[in-house]
C-alpha cells in the first residue's frame, strides 16, 4: 500500500466468492468510479470458472476513458493466495447452491411454514447458518495466518452470524458486517418528509438516525433532518398509509417484485412498539411469531409483501449467467454506476481519506445495551484510518428488546452447536424459532427432512443421528 | 421481639390475605409445631369475615398440650394495623376471586390455548400479574411506611412478578418469594435413587441441588447425595421411564388428580437439554412453546399431566369453607402436622436460630449468570441472622437461557406495562407470550375479550381504550 | 427557539456565573462571531452588579458592523428567572471566592504537599469540590424544575464533580462538561508534526485522536492525521526534547508564565505509559503521586513547569476588573476573535446545523471500559440535534487505568461525604489523594485548618466536628 | 478414589513445596486426626532431600494408635509424578529462600520503605510476585496436563497473585486460596463478646462474619453471634481498647512476638471506615499509604506492632531443620494436634462428606461487586461435593473499596508485566504500591537494586534493561 496526498495505490483487496455475479460488479463498478484507491483485486471462489470470468470483465475496464480508478483483478487457485499481503477482504459467498436454498425456503412450506427470504433466521436462516459457519471458521483461519492486520468487509448471510463466527474463531479480526437495509428506511424517512410535508430532494445520507438491533431486525429510535425531528412526520405518515400500504417506487410494486413491499409489515410494528423498524418487511416479517405476519400465503398477502421463491433466483442466475457471458465477451459493455453499497466508502474512510458514519455490525462491546456483550449488533459507527469505533446506541424498550434477544440467544444456540458439533443444540434453536409453530413431531420431521436435503453441505455430526 | 437462649418470644407476623383458607392453616399449624418461637398473628384480609374465622380457628390452639408454640392469632380491619411493628410479613393473597380466574384459564382456549394452571404465565398468568401488580404497590408502600424492617415472605403467584414488584416501590425491602416446587424434585430425586441404586429413604433435605431460573421455571444443573453425582441416576430413570412415566404417589394418580403428573415433561426436557427441570410438569409446560406440551388437551393427555379446571377449584373451595365452618365451631378439631413449607424455617434462621440454605425468589444482583441483573430468579440462599444470601448459581446453557430470557424479558414488559400504565406494553408481552400462538387478529380479540372478563379488578388504563 | 433554512433565532441562553470576567467575555465573543444564531442571553451571578456590567459590556455589541449574531443580554435577579424557557445553560462560576482558593492551593505546602493549580484534585481540588457540590445540587433542581429539556454545558471546576452532582440530582438532565486541554494536545501533535516531519499547518482539528480518561488526566491511544499514525512521531519528539523540554511559543515560556509547560511532564508519562497524556503539565502533575513531580519547588522546576500562585490570580482578577471597567465605559472597544472554545459550535450541532464530534465529560454508559458505569469520563462524542452520542473509547492500559480509577473511587467518595454529610468519608478521600503524602496525624490537622480556612462557604456537618 | 459409606480411601494428594518445615507438618497432624480419609501423599519439592525427610517423618505416624486417618507418604522426584491421579494438590512453596526475602523485606528500608511481612504487597511483595508467578504458570500448565480434575489448595504467598495466575493459565482449574487470617479476627470478636458482654467460650466457627476484600485486606461487614449483631460489642470494645490496644494472649505480646499485634491498626480502621477489617496488623499496614502505620519504626511501635525480620525468620529456620532431624530420627515424637487450617475440612467437604461454609480466595464471578470481574477475592464460600459455591459478599463502602481496588489495579499491572515479559508494567505497579513514597529517582534505584538482589529467581526481561 502506497500514499500520496489524498490517494493511495498498491492497494490488494481479496474477493472470497469472486465469481459472483451481482457483488462482484458492483464493487468493480464502485472502484471504477473512485479516483483515490488503485490496486489490485484477487478473486477467489471455490467456482474457479467464474472467478476467472470476473477477471476477464473485471480487466475490460482498464484504460477505459470513464473510469478513474485503475485496478488489476487477478483470479487466484487458493484462499491463502487470494489473502496474502491484503489489505482489504471482501466476502460475499453463497453457502450451498439455490439446490439447498430450495430447501432451506420451500420444505418448511409442507409443514405450514413461509418464509419471505428465509437466509437469516427462519428454519431457512438455520439450516444456511450450519452451512456457513464451517466455512467461516475456515475463512477465519485463514485471514488469521495471512493477513491478520488486514479489513474485512462481509456481505454474506446470515449475517450477524457469519460475523460472529469471524470475531469466534480469531478475537482479533478486524471485520465487519456491511447491510443496505437501513439505507432503504431513510429514503423511506426521505419519501415520508416529502409526502407529509412537502420537502423534496433530501437525500438519505442527511437523515440522520440512531439505529440499534441486529442485522434486518434494526431499529431507529431517533431520527432528524437537519433541526427536524422525523418521528412526528412518520407517525403523521404511517396513519395516513397504514391501510393501504405505501410503494416508494410504482415500478417495484410489492405485486410485481418479489423484493419489494408497502412498508405495511414496518408501520404495523410502528403502531405497536413506537420504534421504526428498519429493514425490508420481508426480513422483519421473519423474526416475529410466525402467525403474525407469515401465517399463510393469504396472511402475506394482506401485509403486502412477497414470498421470494427459489425458483425466481434460479431464473434470475440465469439471466445473470448469459448476461455474464456478454460482458466477458465484450457483447455487453459493463456498466459503471453508483450502487449505493458503502463498501469502497468504508476502505476510503479506513485508509484515512476522511471519515464515514455509518450503520454497521460488530460484536457489542458496549455500544447496545440490554443485549449481552459480544452478541453481533448493527449500530452506528465511525470509520476512521484502520479503525471502527462504534457510536453509543442505547437500548431498546423492553418490550422490543424482548423479540431481539429471542434471536440473540438463538444465534448464539446456533453457533455453540456447531463448535460443539452438537445436533441436540441445533434442533433446540430450531423450536425455539419464532416461525417454527408445529408441533414437537412435526418439528423432529422437518429438521430430519432439511438435514437430509442439504445433507451435502452440513457437517458429519448433523446428519449422522 | 425478645431474645432467650435458642428462643424468641413477643413475635409478631403480619398475614396479609389472613382468610386464607389453605396457606394461613399451614402456617398456623408449623407455628404450633414449633417450640422455639412465640407471638402474635395479625390476620388482615379483605375478607373480613373469613379473617375473623381464621382468628377464632387459631386461637383454638392456644392451650392445647400437643402445641409447641404459643401464638395469639388477632383479626385486623386494616394493612396498617397488621404491619405496624411487624417482624416478619405473610403475603398469601388471591387476586381477585375464581370467576377472574376462570377467565384467566378458560376464556383463551376458545381461541385454542390452553392452560395447566394459568396463574404464573400465558395469557392468564399475564391477565392476574396485571390484578396483582397494582395491589403488590399498594403492600410494598404499606410496608416501607409500617414496618421497613420487617422480613416479608411472599406466596402469591405470579410469584416472581410479586417479588419484582416489591423491590420496584421499595427497594430496600427485605423480601423472599418462598416456593416448594423444588422440594417436589428432590423426591423425585430420591425416588430415582431407590428406583435405580436401590438406596432407599434418602430425604429431600440430604439431596444437595444447584438451583437456577425463575419460578416455576426453575433447572438442577447439579444434584448429589452424599458422595454421589445423582446425574447419572437420573439419566438411567428418565430412559427406563421415558414412554411410560413415572408415578411417585399411587395414592395422586395424574389421572384423578390435577395436580399430579407423570413426569414426562420433565423427562423429555432432559432428554433435549440435559438438565432437571425442577418444578411440577404443569407448571413447566406452560413455558413453553404452546405447540409443545399444550397444543390441545390430547397433546396433554399424551403428556400424562392434567388441565386445573377452575370449575374443580371453586368446588374445592366450597369444601374448604365447608371444613372452614367446623374447625371455627369446634366440630373438627384443628389437625397439626408438618407442611413441609419452609416459612417457619426461614424465619427461626432469620431470627439466629441456626442456618437454612434453600431455594428462593430474590433480584438478580450476581446470583445467576446471563440474565439481567434485577431480574427476580430462583436460586439457593443462606438465611442467616437477619440476612438472606445468595449462593452463586452459574449460568444456563444458552440453549437453556433462551427459553427462560424470553420469560424474563416479558416479565420486565408486564411490570413496564403497569408502571407506565401503557395497555400498548402489556398488549406486546401478551403476544410474546409462548403460549399464545394465534394470529394477530384473534390476540387482539382475546385480549380485549379477557380485560372486559377481570375490568373490575384492573386498572382504568387497562379497561378504557 | 425559532428555525429558519440553516439559522435559529429567539434561542434562550442561561449564563450562571454571568458575572465572569473570563468566560463570559469569551462567549460573548463567539456568539458574535457567529452568523446562525440569535436571541436572548440571561446573565445570572449571585455578584448582581458583576452581571449587571457584563449585560452593559453585551449589549455594546448590537448593531456593530463586525457582529454576526445578534443577541440581547438581560442580567436577572434570580436563578429561576435565568432558567425558565432557556435552550442552552452555560456554567461557569468561581465557587467562594479566591480568599478560599488562597488556602485551597497554598495551605498545604505548609506541610510540604505542593499543587500546580489546585481546583481539580489534591487537598485543594477536594475542598473546592465540598464546596461546589451543594451549589451544583442546587442548580441541578432548578434545571429540573424550570428548564429540564435545556442543555447544559459546564465549566466549573472540579468538573468531574461538577458534571457528577448535576447527573447525580437530576439523572435525565442534557448536560455536557467542556474542556479545552485535550486541544492543546493536538496542537502539541501538529507542532512535533512539524518538528520531526517538516509538515507545516496542520490545524488541530484534522488531528484525530481517541480520548479516555477523565477531565484534566486525559488520555490519547491513537492520534493519526490523514493516512499518518502519529505515535512514531510523537514517540522520536519526545525522545528529541525529553530532557530539555519543548516550548510551544517562546511569548508563553513556562518560567515567564505560570500556565505554560515544556511538556516534560507528558513526555516523562508517555515514556512510562506509552500513551499520551492529553492535558497541561501543571494539570497532569497533580494526579500523580505526590513525589513525582510535585515534591517541592525545585522538583516542579526540574520538570519545567510553574506552580500557579493565588496571589497572581488576585493581581490578574484586579486587571480584568479595570478591564471590565473599561469595556462598560466604552474607553476600551469589545475585541471580538475566536476563542477556541467550543460551546457555540456544540449549541449548533444541537439545533441540527451540522455534526461535530470532540471530547466531553460524561457519565460512563459504557463508552470506556475498565471504569465503574456512571464515572464522569472524558471521551470523544458526536454532537447532534438534540442528542449527543459518546462514541466507545475502550480501555486503558492496566497501568493506567490503576492511575485514573484510583481518582474515580475518590471522587465517588466525595460526592457521597456531600450527600451523606458524612465529614468522616470527605477526610477518607483527603488521605487517598495521591498529593496527601503527610503522616494520619498531620493530615488530621491540615484538614481541620482548610476546614476552617473555608468554612463561609461549607456545609455545617463540614464544620462542626 | 474409593467410597464407602462416611468414608473415602485412596486418595492420592499431590503435596507441592513437600519438604516444607511447617504447613506439611500441619497436614500430616490434620490427616492423622481425621479419621474419614486415607491415601497417598506424594510429595514433590526442588530440595529433594527435604521431601525425603518429610516421607519420613510423615510415615512414622503409621500404625500409631492415636493416629485415626491411615496415609502413606511418597517422595517423588518429578512434578508429573506427584501430579498424576491426584484428587487433592496442596501447593505451598517458599518462591526463592530466605536470601531473597531478605532482600524483599529490607533493602527497601535503606530508601525509608518499612515493611512488616513483605511477601503480600509493598515492593518485597512485588518482587517476590515476579519470582513466584513463573512457578505457578508452570505448576498450573503441569496440573492441566496431569490432574485437570483435581481440587488445589493453595497456600503459598503472594496468595491473590498466586491463585489469580493459576486460573490465568488454567481457566477451568480447580483451585481455592486458603487463609487463616480472618479466623484471628473471629478470635478476636469472641474476645469482644466475653470483655463487653461476659460471654465466654464461644468458639470462632459460631461467630458468623461476611467477608469481602482481598487476601490480607479482607474485611468483616456484618458479623453475629446467634441472634446477637456483634457490630456493637464491638464498637464499645474498640473504644475501650483503642488508646491501650488489646492483646488476645498475653504469651503472644507484640513487644515479643513479631507476628503477634495489639489490634491497633484494626481499631483505627474500624473508627475511620465502620468495618472491621479481618487480618493481622502486619499485614492491614502494609496496604495502607506508607506515612499512615509505617513511616518508620517508631510508627510502627506507636501502632503496637512488630516488623518481621528476615533475621529471625533464618534462626527459626534453622530450628525447624533441627526439629526436622529429631523427628526423622526418632528423637522427637510427632505431635498429633488441630492446627487450626482448614485444608482437610475443605477436602472432606469436597468429598461429599458434609457441607463447610468458609472464607477463601477466588476469581470474581459475582461473589463481590465494585471489583473487576475476574479478580481474586476472599469471600465466604460453601463447599459441596465435587463443588464451591460463592456467596454473594456484596460491595464494600466507597472509601474502603477505593483502598482496596488499588491492590487489585496493581495485582492486575503485575500479573500482566510477567505475562507480556514487560519490565516497564512492573515498575509501574511499583511506583504505585502505597508503600513505595520516594520520589521517582529513588524508586528507579530501588527496584534496579531489588532486581539486582533476587536476580537469580527472575526471568531474563527482568534482570536485563
Amino acid at each position: 500500500m502506497n500514499y500520496q496526498k489524498d490517494k493511495v495505490s498498491d492497494l490488494k483487496i481479496a474477493y472470497i466468492g469472486g465469481g459472483s455475479k451481482g457483488w462482484a460488479w458492483g464493487l468493480m463498478s464502485d472502484l471504477a468510479a473512485e479516483a483515490s484507491l488503485s490496486g489490485t483485486v484477487a478473486l477467489y471462489d471455490i467456482d474457479f470458472d467464474a472467478a476467472k470470468t470476473n477477471e476477464i470483465i473485471g480487466n475490460t475496464l482498464k484504460n477505459r476513458e470513464d473510469v478513474k480508478g485503475e485496478w488489476c483483478y487477478i483470479c487466484v487457485e487458493t484462499l491463502s493466495e487470494a489473502l496474502v499481503n491484503a489489505d482489504f477482504v471482501v466476502i460475499s459467498i453463497l453457502p450451498g447452491t439455490f439446490e439447498e436454498m430450495e430447501s432451506d425456503v420451500h420444505t418448511p412450506e409442507i409443514y405450514g411454514i413461509y418464509q419471505s427470504v428465509g437466509d437469516t433466521v427462519g428454519p431457512g436462516g438455520l439450516m444456511r447458518a450450519l452451512r456457513t459457519i464451517p466455512m467461516y471458521v475456515e475463512i477465519a483461519e485463514a485471514i488469521k495466518t495471512y493477513c491478520p492486520k488486514a479489513w474485512v468487509i462481509n456481505y454474506t448471510n446470515p449475517m450477524t452470524l457469519c460475523v460472529k463466527t469471524l470475531y469466534h474463531v480469531f478475537p482479533e479480526i478486524k471485520a465487519v458486517g456491511c447491510c443496505h437495509e437501513v439505507f432503504g428506511t431513510q429514503n423511506l424517512l426521505s419519501a415520508a418528509l416529502k409526502d407529509v410535508e412537502g420537502i423534496e430532494g433530501v437525500s438519505r445520507e442527511d437523515i440522520k438516525v440512531n439505529v440499534l438491533g441486529i442485522n434486518h431486525f434494526t431499529w431507529i429510535d431517533r431520527a432528524t433532518w437537519q433541526g427536524v425531528d422525523l418521528f412526528p412526520i412518520y407517525k403523521k405518515f404511517v396513519e395516513k398509509y397504514y391501510a393501504r400500504g405505501f410503494i416508494l417506487d410504482e415500478s417495484q410494486h410489492w405485486m410485481n417484485n418479489m423484493f419489494a413491499c408497502a412498508h405495511s409489515v414496518k408501520f404495523d410494528l410502528f403502531q405497536r412498539y413506537g420504534l421504526i423498524a428498519a429493514a425490508g418487511d420481508r426480513h422483519l416479517a421473519e423474526f416475529c411469531p410466525g402467525a403474525w405476519y407469515l401465517k399463510n400465503p393469504e396472511t402475506v398477502y394482506q401485509w403486502m409483501f412477497g414470498l421470494t421463491s427459489v425458483s425466481w433466483r434460479k431464473e434470475d442466475l440465469k439471466k445473470r449467467e448469459e448476461r455474464s457471458e456478454r460482458l466477458k465477451t465484450g457483447i455487453e459493455v459493463f456498466h459503471i454506476h453508483e450502487t449505493g453499497e458503502e463498501g469502497v466508502r468504508m476502505m476510503k474512510a479506513l485508509l484515512g481519506l476522511g471519515d464515514l458514519i455509518t450503520n454497521v455490525n460488530l460484536p457489542n462491546s458496549g455500544q447496545m445495551l440490554g443485549v449481552p456483550k459480544g452478541s453481533v449488533v448493527e449500530t452506528n459507527a465511525i470509520f476512521q484510518k484502520d479503525n471502527v469505533i462504534p457510536l453509543l446506541a442505547g437500548e431498546l424498550p423492553v418490550q422490543v428488546n424482548a423479540l431481539v434477544n429471542r434471536h440473540i440467544y438463538n444465534q448464539q444456540s446456533i453457533l455453540k452447536a456447531v463448535m460443539d458439533k452438537d445436533r441436540n443444540i441445533a434442533f433446540a434453536a430450531f423450536i425455539n424459532d419464532p416461525l417454527v409453530t408445529c408441533d414437537l413431531a412435526a418439528a423432529v420431521d422437518l429438521f430430519d427432512r432439511m438435514t437430509a436435503n442439504t445433507k451435502e453441505y452440513l457437517c458429519e455430526w448433523m446428519t449422522s443421528k
